[in-house]
């Protein structure tokens, strides 16, 4: 297998580094975050957006672009670059997570799936294979195994049952695995025990895949919780791969968990959270809603350097908000977006000069973060609406636009 | 008063006529078509964004930016230019049709006008002084009298007395105006009265504005009355200043008005039909969420020379609609008013070059127009729409996307 990572640096006194990964669309400096764009579209923005703000990989969604448009439509159109207009990288997530959480389902065993559509209720079945081939219709750079992902639950036989069954799905998409231009990622399960974790990473890195990512995590867990399952997961990792961390980015994760070693995130916190008018500054996140950015005559963050920042000042979001017209979803998400994207060059510039763990604590200190209790209860929240949507048939992603 | 409109060149044959309007922040070449912005953003676009599809000047509402966020607010800001990051013209309009149509009227005398906010339901008073005080503040290069916009009806009286009411605010507004780098517009009414039209034209003219518009029409009656109200109008408006007509933004509407000497033009059609899916083409109107688009690998419209037309292909389209992706609005708003844009520069060019005749009969041959049932039966919707509107106190522009 051709050499897809290099590590340029490990900052001293932490496990943080600094590294690149090679793709046919170009090369990521890591640590890197991935705006998350499932329907083939990072909301409200553009490609050219995405460029001007930094981003070098975007990740889509399999399990989205199979019911819509279809994975034959993209294919026949060239596949997802030419579809979205984004020559760069591309990761795909396999849709593992989506159809044990969007979807309804209907039976799992080993040889796969059965699921009923978020969007319209019909019945579709995926297994390991058709993960694999479904991913590389849509031709992302990275794609990843199907893997299943239990609830949070502090119950172990659910979680053994699950990691098992991904390790043995694992084994089935390296082998139905043909794109020599495409980089097939493993998932590592296990829950909040540690044994599995690490049985979890050993079992799949004895498969050799060129990456691996640690999923299940941020689903309910304590923040404590999550830190200690990064630990002993990244431990049981080879050096020489990237790793990467499903759906984490807020800053003071994506700052704890690099300090852990992890190389590469995606989340839709930062996206969602800007339309919803919550946005990041230097020293936490805001509410652009609230009346006292009404007469408000600067930018939201004053060391921000986003198109947004330079060119509006914080009252006139403030109206865009409560008028509730379109443009302001747009300058909400370039800048939570150029946020992160600075974050991160801020980041690797830190590990790059050995003073990692001197940043880690100057941004935490600066930084206000969400209430852990406060934080339990939204995701709580979000979690169940993604159950309701399940019953009901909408889609939380659907309307662009979350209360 | 200085000189701020120019006549380059009358198309033999037609009364159309290529010019210039001079304002306080640059030139615009006319004939022109002002995209809207009520709300101090034109729904889903940056200012960059109107730069790059080659908008001249923009219309904001000064009803809208009176409620929200107030003219204080916008004034203390440092006025319009400034609030929306927009540094071309601006034209305001006083606030007069919005009153009429979307407000709920509380009571209308010689003095002004009482009504409730459709927002919250608070009391407001807003005088033919008032309104132009509010449109100092707010700043704009061009900026309309208060006028009293009655319903469509056949009924000569509530005309009457309308025009004539129209004309005392106007005198009044006249007298109250103070900013020397703004410039006041008359505004001709008479609804399809074909004497009353040349009475308001007449009586505006003596005193005098740098230009005029002919406001009341498209507000259901047929497309024929609107022409003739058009033509009987522009013949008795001076030659040497700019006639502006008020709401109009069809494509054919564009060029058969055009045809009759109108100069500048202004409506949400190309704007809110974008957000509709309905795009326009060479052909005509298209409607990209229907199914023959699903797959189709070109650009919407073959000759168009916009971002979303050189990037994105109709199938692109298409899913980001089926899905309600807001990048949706985005990049069919650009279309459309980039469509608008180029035949605007095309009809100047026919004009300058003297083939204005020859322009028109070609472009409506080859453009297929709404049907004249279709469109009234449209319109009937929207303004039955506006009325729902001001009894249950949401406004049809508010959510953005309009149903």
């Amino acid at each position: 297998m051709r050499r897809t990572f290099d590590v340029e640096k490990t900052c001293p006194g932490t496990a943080a580094r600094a590294g690149f990964i090679t793709t046919a669309h170009g090369v990521v400096p890591t640590p890197a975050f991935m705006p998350v764009g499932s329907q083939a579209t990072v909301k409200a923005l553009t490609p050219d957006d995405l460029k001007d703000l930094g981003a070098a990989m975007v990740l889509c969604n399999a399990y989205h672009l199979y019911l819509r448009p279809g994975d034959d439509v993209v294919g026949d159109l060239g596949g997802l670059h030419r579809f979205m207009g984004w020559d760069g990288p591309i990761l795909t997530d396999s849709g593992g997570y989506q159809v044990f959480s969007l979807a309804s389902l209907r039976r799992v065993d080993d040889s796969g799936v059965v699921f009923r559509s978020h969007i319209d209720g019909s019945e579709h079945s995926l297994t390991p294979e058709g993960a694999v081939r479904l991913q590389q219709r849509l031709g992302a750079d990275i794609i990843m195994v199907l893997d299943e992902c239990p609830s949070y639950t502090r119950e172990r036989k659910p979680v053994v049952r699950a990691m098992e069954r991904t390790l043995r799905w694992a084994e089935k998409c390296l082998a139905a695995h043909r794109r020599r231009d495409q980089q097939l990622f493993g998932i590592v399960q296990g829950g909040v025990f540690a044994d599995l974790r690490r049985q979890s990473a050993a079992s799949l890195t004895s498969l050799d895949f060129p990456g691996y990512a640690i999923g299940g995590l941020c689903l309910g867990e304590t923040k404590k919780e999550t830190l200690a399952m990064v630990e002993e997961t990244v431990a049981a990792l080879p050096v020489d791969r990237p790793r990467y961390l499903m759906g984490v980015g807020s800053p003071e994760d994506l700052v704890e968990n690099v300090d852990r070693g992890v190389d590469l995130f995606d989340s839709a916190l930062p996206t969602r959270t800007a339309r919803n008018g919550a946005l990041f500054t230097g020293g936490g996140r805001v509410n652009i809603s609230r009346a006292e950015f009404k007469s408000l005559d600067r930018a939201i963050d004053a060391g921000c350097d986003c198109y947004t920042c330079r060119g509006f000042s914080a009252a006139y979001l403030h109206h865009l908000f409560r008028s509730r017209e379109l443009l302001a979803y747009r300058l909400a998400t370039i800048h939570n977006l150029r946020f992160i994207m600075r974050l991160m060059e801020r980041i690797r510039t830190a590990i790059v000069e050995g003073g990692y763990a001197e940043f880690r604590r100057e941004f935490l200190a600066g930084y206000r973060t969400t209430d852990e209790d406060v934080r339990l209860a939204q995701k709580q929240r979000w979690l169940e609406r993604s159950a309701r949507v399940r019953d009901e048939g909408h889609c939380p992603e659907d309307p662009g636009v979350v209360a």
